[in-house]
């Protein structure tokens, strides 16, 4: 694409355009229906395979999209988070995450997460590659940015999570990341995305 | 631990034995019911938070887990598959994965999968740090493996499955990661953890 932007967009990285449905499908769907509604809403799908075989298949549509922010300060510390996962009942480092709203860019949607998870401002943002996190069930698709120089003030947690801001060196997040400490599969991507920049920045 | 193993290991890496749940429990559990039984099941349950506010959580539970594989050749190639995914209606690139059964050990799932879907046998197995594909939803918890030295034969695919094996120099594998050009996060981790003992050995 002659329009597609430079790596190193704050609003775009190149490979977002290609995370999207194929032309081709070798898969035709016969049936489908949902589960049950809501925000985990799950369809059951009937479809003919390409050797003929029919099956069904649980699956989460496409649709939900979330942004995953990493937070580098003005003096060069990174800024994590720990939260409390309930599906997991466990508390994971993880790096702001968030869903997009309606209408909100996934630049703004990211801003907006780092402003109310760990009270974060401004900064230089970078677009990362955007991946999906579970192609076996989910229709869902993840937004990586890494923002450089951002300013720490007061944080808004909406009342249904449980998080702790996290500031430490940056060459600690990624010992933590090459020594699997940071279990959230979809943070650590992130973090190993961000690193080409911090380097060519000369901040790692 | 005194007795957790080596990094290095074939049967398990380090950090395994903490994708667990934790002790402390913030959140309590008033009420919890199946939305649907079956392989995609869905929980709901009734939570009352730190804060005493009470809320419905939508999850899947912990007890999934997947095992996720590089095989590399004997002459140094990757190998990685092309793969349809229906919750995406996309083609994906990814290394081998899938489901542990009951009863078999992660690198004992990790063989068999590579066996079936890329005919690869043999090599010195190498268990890399486990994650969590999508905390804020799902308790499934997904361990890696590289495998060095993989002679390849004949594939016996699932006749649900619409595989392709893609054979590639290890540096251009690399290319694509940081690219983005890998669409799969748990394969690009995958990737990313298998690069450090890569380079160790000298064949990256």
């Amino acid at each position: 694409m002659s329009d597609r932007p430079e790596s190193g967009s704050a609003d775009m990285h190149p490979n977002w355009p290609a995370l999207v449905e194929d032309t081709a499908q070798p898969w035709e769907t016969l049936s489908t229906r949902l589960m049950f509604e809501g925000m985990r809403a799950i369809s059951e799908d009937h479809v003919r395979l390409p050797s003929g075989v029919e099956t069904t298949y649980q699956y989460r549509r496409r649709g939900p999209r979330a942004v995953f922010a990493l937070p580098v300060t003005t003096d060069g510390q990174a800024v994590l988070i720990r939260q409390y996962r309930y599906p997991l009942r466990a508390t994971v480092t993880e790096v702001v995450a968030g869903g997009v709203e309606a209408g909100e860019s996934f630049l703004l949607a990211a801003q907006r997460e780092v402003a109310e998870e760990v009270g974060g401002r401004g900064g230089e943002w970078v677009a990362l590659p955007g991946f999906y996190p579970q192609p076996s069930i989910s229709g869902v698709v993840f937004y990586p940015f890494l923002a450089l120089g951002v300013t720490l003030g007061d944080m808004a947690h909406e009342d249904t999570e449980t998080i702790e801001r996290v500031i430490l060196p940056l060459p600690e997040a990624y010992r933590m990341l090459e020594a699997g400490e940071i279990h959230d599969g979809p943070s650590s991507l992130t973090l190993f995305h961000a690193r080409r920049v911090l380097e060519a920045r000369g901040l790692l």
